[in-house]
């Protein structure tokens, strides 16, 4: 990547929570106490209060300066992607949302209007999809604003799609292009001249895939499923280990915008590391067996969304690889947004 | 107050999360998304996909330099405290508290020893209270630690106490005596040497008062209901305020701790100013109906929970006053801790 834009690091955010996390409350009480699915996935799955539906609770939290900053993101802009994000964790699972809470820090910075703002772009994102603010908190903050947003959904019981699904034979695919959320934020960071209102929407006001979700699990089509929210190459690597399968992705098969092509020529950029390692995007990635294929293609294509097969699962130590255009394969790295300091 | 310890602001806080926030969504999508209550009490009421439960939704955040120092509270009291603040939160609404999901912005002073021991004591109130620690999210931060919680509860359908349900003829109570955190703040503020371990763990592993909160529900005695979250001033106020009703309160029936009177006296502080305005004692403020109260007093007596009758609610504009030991009234300030700057 360029020094402006943004850096690609290690995974180590994971390991860490995991660390703090991992196995500190009893399997017997969580299944007691009607959990599901925990700490791990998208989001969290608890009984729902009836046979028929389960609860999809996720959480995820907008730093200045760290997420965004306000050379790249209007106010409004950013209380619409932080429930955006929030949203494509639920989409991710299959599910519909359904309720949020918000909390707010804000510092002297922010004042009233610009806050007014913040919550303009907020309940813009939630009439989008339905989704209903119910509450949360606001504080103040000595220096960057944060805000942390919950988002609730509701799943048919037993049937939310997890990472986990992912088994040999079966294909992977994408629900859009990816890149163009990087693409936006490197041309707004250097000011580009040449950029598209599709990459910058793409980075500023970005799409949760709520509908593709729901196909995929109506059909019984997602095996396994995850938003592109850390970049393809991540989401891939979280596939792959929570299924304990190896990921082969085609380089040539993955979708490629021309909106991304042609800012990336215009720069002198390479687009496959926007599309393999920039995040943020909220397409989904996922595998499905391969005799739904065909019946998908049709489904997607009557909806309107689209449905790109970039490669397929086999059997073998969890990892991805890619075959390049020329025919090699070569390792494709685990790594991608990673927001936390190293050390 | 004094300089050092904590400021009493004007409560402008709700006036500007109200303009943010109100009639933003119309009351017909709200009613048919499954809201039952939506923004303004302690926590919000959802639809609990069985006619016989519904869900309890609250978020809290804690903000480093806002609402701690390094110097009054260890790591672990930090995530003890974070999630007892929210777990408060459904105590309030007479509900039980089931899940949390954590989100924590991390900044670089907070290594990975320390955001142990802050989940450390995160899982110690989890544990205590049975609640599931289901999510989250982890950022970096700049500067400043931010530690927002989510916590969902349950509650029989209809009958979680609000603090909307205050009457002319009944009488105020209080679960405990009040001021003793804002003590326990004072005295680690002013590295005071007569300070008792009471007022600090009052300060920094709060008990929240879910079984009080139970028994007035399960007996249908709760007829408003607050958790002290801003101090008995502040709580007083908003239920005067939702319910359209008038509280007197009486200066000598409000319960003095001995571990407060004797730190007040030590340091030549009133003690009255820390019991109506300080925060974060997390006991419950609410009226009930003066027929039930020799029941409650042999129950509350029965489970060792203190109760204090310290009022009663009269109709007339919403306000808050207190008779003095002299017999004068005097008006209660609608003020307490806010964290939101001015301006």
């Amino acid at each position: 990547m360029t020094k402006r834009g943004y850096a690609v690091r290690p995974l180590d955010e994971f390991g860490l929570i995991r660390s703090w996390t991992e196995g500190r409350q009893p399997r017997e009480f969580l299944a007691q106490a009607g959990v599901t699915l925990g700490i791990g996935d998208d989001a969290a799955i608890v009984a729902g209060g009836s046979a028929a539906q389960e609860w999809l609770l996720a959480m995820d939290t907008m730093v200045e300066k760290v997420h965004f900053l306000n050379e790249t993101m209007g106010e409004s802009d950013v209380g619409y992607k932080a429930l955006s994000a929030n949203v494509s964790d639920i989409a991710a699972m299959g599910g519909i949302p359904k309720f949020a809470l918000v909390s707010v820090s804000v510092p002297p910075s922010w004042d009233a209007d610009r806050m007014k703002r913040l919550y303009d772009g907020l309940y813009e994102c939630a009439e989008r999809y339905g989704v209903a603010i119910i509450g949360g908190d606001t504080t103040s903050a000595p220096n960057q604003l944060v805000v942390a947003v919950t988002v609730i959904g509701t799943v048919e019981a037993g049937q939310a799609i997890r990472r986990s699904g992912a088994k040999p034979g079966q294909f992977v695919f994408l629900t859009g292009p990816t890149g163009l959320s990087a693409g936006g934020l490197h041309g707004l960071m250097n000011k580009a001249e040449s950029l598209s209102l599709r990459l910058t929407q793409a980075h500023q006001r970005p799409s949760p895939s709520v509908r593709a979700g729901r196909i995929l699990l109506e059909h019984g089509w997602g095996a396994s499923l995850n938003d592109v929210s850390d970049g393809v190459a991540s989401e891939a690597w979280e596939i792959a280990e929570a299924s304990g399968v190896k990921l082969l992705l085609k380089e040539t098969l993955l979708p490629l915008s021309g909106e991304l092509a042609s800012y990336a020529h215009d720069n002198g950029i390479q687009p496959l590391d926007f599309m393999l390692y920039g995040g943020e995007d909220y397409v989904l990635l996922g595998t499905a067996d391969k005799r739904s294929e065909q019946e998908m293609r049709v489904r997607f294509r009557a909806e309107g969304i689209p449905l790109f097969v970039i490669g397929e699962v086999e059997a073998g130590e969890p990892e991805v690889v890619m075959e390049t255009a020329s025919g090699a394969y070569k390792p494709v790295l685990k790594q991608g947004y990673n927001h936390f300091p190293k050390g």
